[in-house]
């Protein structure tokens, strides 16, 4: 460890006055090779949000995301949603919501963990990487604020709307891109590497590029349209530390989806080796 | 502009008490196509310090650069430094030092700017951005603080103290490799760039790839063993905005160094170019 990573660990405890949190980062390092379902809090209502927390735990989701890209009025509705939520399960609940220019990213301080990401793929440097800095300057993601998750966020298939709204170019799957974008994630030492396919899937080849060039503590996320225990499978064998889906509990039978997606191969054998 | 840079350029105002500082950037920007002298506060007595700034604000230089690879007792010594060199101009002061793990980059709250330098070919993520971070977080680098100069620098030649305190890899000045370490200071939107010449020129070739690769409002500062006119001259005709010495002023007969440096033939066209 370098001198520098020992100083940002530092600055990532969790000492600030009467929060006693877990270190959320270090958690998701222990429970690698698993499924992540993320609510929209902007779009499930809450009860069914707390449903869905209980039901998460019990199939031994390491976590939970509360994530949306659209949000309004977050300040007066988020607090009540993720103290509900937080409520009804013990594992760590970790925001993560696009940053609004002047005022960084949102932050509720009960959370016990936010992502803030990078978008190393935009034409903006607001989003690539000021929307950090602002955040930081006004305090936002500043321990004791819930603990950053450093994430190098890319997307994959074309998306004009994120291109619109944040610049966003998907990046191309061929060797030497996905590679360079590897690279640079492990340069700059983000907690977490999270690909997002749009209307394109991101393919197991770039998940192995990826697990083959980051630090072996960088984790490596990937989502999109997972609907199936086997493209589960697909990810977590290619290297992926973590299998993220919203969509696929957005149904009226979510719990048969969540049995399904949480049968995939990987995470029974996973299990089983714990025991 | 996008909303990012409109709402970063907020963030870059000056409306704190009792500071009404000039826009530092704006003033770099209004003033290319000039040489810098850099003082090292740390090798350089006060009294020599006030005299320089005094001929180089004769001379016509816009801005006179602090700095130092080295230091100690940064908090007891620079503040009375700093204040007897402004005393003695009225251009701008930058601050320009290397942060410390845990502490972030010093700040004389006195200063006008301040340059927060990423090393993008940095092996320590520290060194590369979350010593920026760090800053942030700590509050220094945050208006009313002096006005952060957001700074991709890059050194060229090899240099085994700066790797092994800084982990900074010299750029190869092959096409490519330039060309990718332009792409990304634009991408990530700096201020400026800085390139370091460490037992190895800059070319000139260099500067004109950056050039032609930056955005118009980001500048380009090339530094390293100048010590004539001609030298000068080739850097500011190859597209750098700002040429930089500190040695060449590091002699008893600094004055006549000076006269010298301000020869460069651009220097006079441009000034003519004014009257």
């Amino acid at each position: 460890m370098t001198t520098g990573e020992a100083s940002m660990e530092a600055t990532a405890e969790h000492d600030g006055p009467g929060a006693k949190r877990r270190d959320v980062l270090a958690h998701l390092r222990a429970h690698r090779g698993h499924v992540i379902h993320v609510v929209d809090p902007f779009k499930v209502e809450v009860a069914e949000a707390v449903q869905k927390a209980r039901a998460v735990t019990a199939a031994g989701m390491p976590a939970l995301l509360l994530a949306s890209t659209d949000y309004e009025d977050f300040e007066t509705h988020m607090p009540a949603y993720l103290n509900a939520v937080r409520a009804a399960t013990d594992i760590p609940t970790i925001l993560h919501f696009p940053p609004i220019p002047g005022r960084g990213f949102p932050v509720v301080p009960e959370a016990e963990s936010m992502m803030l990401p990078a978008l190393l793929g935009s034409d903006d440097p607001y989003y690539v990487w000021k929307s950090l800095l602002e955040t930081y300057a006004l305090g936002n993601g500043v321990p004791p604020a819930p603990q950053p998750l450093l994430s190098a966020a890319l997307t994959f298939g074309r998306d004009d709307r994120s291109y619109a709204r944040m610049g966003t170019r998907p990046v191309a799957q061929d060797e030497q891109s996905v590679l360079a974008y590897a690279q640079r994630a492990r340069q700059f030492g983000f907690d977490m590497v999270y690909l997002y396919s749009r209307n394109e899937q991101v393919t197991t080849r770039t998940c192995e590029l990826f697990r083959e060039v980051l630090a072996p503590e960088q984790l490596l996320f990937a989502s999109g349209g997972v609907r199936t225990p086997e493209q589960v499978d697909a990810y977590l064998q290619a290297g992926a530390d973590y299998v993220i889906f919203a969509g696929a509990l957005e149904t009226p039978d979510w719990r048969a989806a969540l049995d399904r997606l949480c049968s995939a191969g990987q995470l029974q054998r996973r299990a089983l080796s714990l025991t």
